[in-house]
């Protein structure tokens, strides 16, 4: 039994809704503020950038992350609230008080996060008053509302839910995320702004093991441009309302559930890299034959971290030269002699050298919209996929003016 | 008693001639061929790429290194040399032999460096064909043609002669450098083309103590674009015409040496980042207030590299944020409320928060051509300065074409 795409997002989950609505945040006057609402008591689990200057909603919700438990999640899009002091963190408090109070819920069951400009105090009486009208109108149709309002540069929404069946019973796995630029998450449990809600019934360690299990080898194996953000977070809510036998870890369940979770992230997270600021392509690279799990995926990220690299995917120019190169320094084990490169299935380097080609089959390979780069390091058995797009002039005009 | 700059670069030491022309390689017709030559027996010295992938120069000069000795430099532009399997060997050697011939030197005495494009074949013959005209015009004014001739897109030579003065004696030092992308020196002994010259008497051991100790806070503090080459060289040979008394580590002599190289190569490394692909403004990161020396580096460098910062410095938007971000995420020992972040002599950053600035002010630290970054992480008290250019939609220009 495999997981089946179903309609909807957040609130595609039984007991779930959401809302979003502008509060007063972005300039552009888009929606900036979002709500996710459980009807039921929820398990919660987390994981969390591994940037060492985090936001204030990064240090509440991992002080909160012990309990396992939650309801609802405020999100706020326009400003990160980060390096804002202490002010920063009482703003987040107050926010996380205004919510429980309108939803009835004691503050320990309120989680936030926060997305954009970094170093700028929050419009917090703005935001405050917004927050009446955005609980009264919580609903399943506002999923999309709040799909909306945690985007940034983001030109498109980015939803997905899911169906199982867990011992005859059906669960549904909802996710909405955002992410177009300062794209980079580290590896070890970090990742971007995603919010997950299912109708599982599943214990707090459970939901950790699997969520943990689940960002490596997808959200973790993206990068937009190398830079790794201060707020990065991705949030599980299951409330048990599908009434399923209970998942336990290492169970035939377990790896339903967890491999729902890394379709539904896969699929997020190539959302995020084609919608990515000034992109105009999607690189998929591959390595395989790798000594270790950790080299194949350090080579991938170092690939698709390339300046160089991208810039020649802009251009539609086959410069594999640079493949080469990014694969070296990334500290992966490499020998030159043994490595394969091929742009799409086109072998371009074996023996330590070029493979005789006619140029214009590589130029067609590098103009297309969707490009595939693979990697055999010719070392061993392991491999893994990185996920990248183009560098334009494009990102550069945009990240040269965010905050104006 | 400081060094004191002179006239002329790569020849001003006592006994170097020196040449350059174009020998087919280059589709613009520019100078493409180098030589360095000294009339007299040399100590030879040099520090490489840690690249796993490295061009044939590269692994056929480290395999010389311990004799220690050379009496020549041949290099090209406009090809790397770089996996090109056998044949890029058998290249590097065919060279090598027509310059030894040439010049009737042993093969052991002549080292070789290319830089330009990964993965093509050399146009051998021509290269080969071009060698008796570029050793039958050595000459002391030959040394900008060589300097011109190892540029790839560099738009201006970089060449540097000092004097200091050992013990009586005059002492020369003279140097040329290239690099203007694919530019980020990895740590310990690895960094660009650099060639120095030196007439001081001086032994293999002290030579290649004192190049060590002089590039890593000088050619391994800069970066352009985060990708390190698979070609990087910096050579160094003394052939002891100035008749000094021998430098002997640890002395004041050895001290004033390195301090020559030091000072040479900050000079270069500067003249790199200004030259730098695309480039519309130099910055220069210091970090003070370090644990360590690795991680005032470590910090510096990233705070260099991130791409997002370098498009807000293109921009003129003084987004301090992102300097906030990349300290977090450099891996360096780091305390957000410890921090402090200024912007040329505006502090920007303390508490954990913005300190209140007129955005006026801040604007026009960032408009400047030359911007001053400083972050203090207040957890100790080493210090080190990285330099780097802003990204600017010209740098994705030049190199999505860099082959055509």
């Amino acid at each position: 039994m495999k997981s089946k795409i179903i309609t909807g997002g957040i609130t595609a989950p039984k007991g779930f809704t959401a809302n979003g609505l502008y509060s007063g945040i972005k300039k552009s006057k888009k929606k900036d503020l979002a709500l996710i609402y459980s009807e039921q008591a929820c398990t919660a689990a987390g994981v969390f950038t591994t940037n060492k200057v985090q936001a204030s909603c990064v240090v509440i919700n991992k002080g909160k992350m012990h309990r396992g438990k939650a309801r609802a999640i405020i999100a706020n899009s326009g400003n990160a609230n980060c390096m804002t002091g202490k002010r920063g963190f009482d703003d987040s408090k107050k926010i996380i008080a205004r919510v429980a109070t309108a939803l009835k819920l004691p503050e320990s069951d309120v989680l936030i996060a926060s997305t954009g400009v970094i170093g700028k105090p929050l419009p917090i009486e703005s935001i405050a008053d917004a927050i009446p009208a955005l609980t009264q109108s919580l609903s399943k149709a506002g999923g999309k509302n709040a799909a909306q309002a945690i985007l940034t540069t983001d030109h498109r929404v980015k939803e997905i839910a899911v169906e199982i069946s867990v011992g005859g019973k059906k669960v549904r796995v909802g996710a909405i995320a955002k992410g177009a630029g300062m794209i980079h998450p580290q590896m070890k449990s970090a990742t971007m702004l995603c919010f997950v809600t299912t109708d599982a019934v599943i214990d707090r360690g459970t939901l950790q093991k699997a969520l943990n299990e689940s960002v490596d080898d997808t959200f973790n194996m993206i990068t937009i441009d190398g830079d790794t953000s201060t707020n990065d977070m991705v949030l599980v809510l299951a409330n048990g309302t599908a009434e399923n036998k209970k998942i336990v870890a290492g169970s035939k369940d377990f790896r339903l559930f967890r491999q729902a979770l890394q379709e539904m992230f896969i699929t997020l997270a190539k959302l995020m890299v084609k919608d990515a600021e000034g992109a105009t392509k999607f690189v998929e690279v591959a390595v395989d034959g790798a000594k270790s799990k950790e080299d194949a995926r350090t080579a991938a990220r170092s690939i698709a971290s390339s300046n160089l690299l991208k810039c020649a995917v802009y251009g539609s120019d086959p410069n594999w030269g640079r493949i080469a190169a990014s694969v070296g320094y990334s500290g992966a084990d490499v020998n030159p002699w043994k490595m394969r490169i091929y742009l799409g299935s086109e072998l371009v380097l074996e023996n330590g050298g070029p493979v005789k080609k006619d140029i214009s089959i590589l130029n067609r390979v590098f103009a297309k919209k969707e490009i595939k780069i693979r990697v055999d390091l010719g070392q061993g058995k392991e491999n893994a996929t990185a996920y990248t797009c183009d560098f334009s002039p494009e990102y550069v005009k945009i990240n040269s003016a965010y905050r104006t």
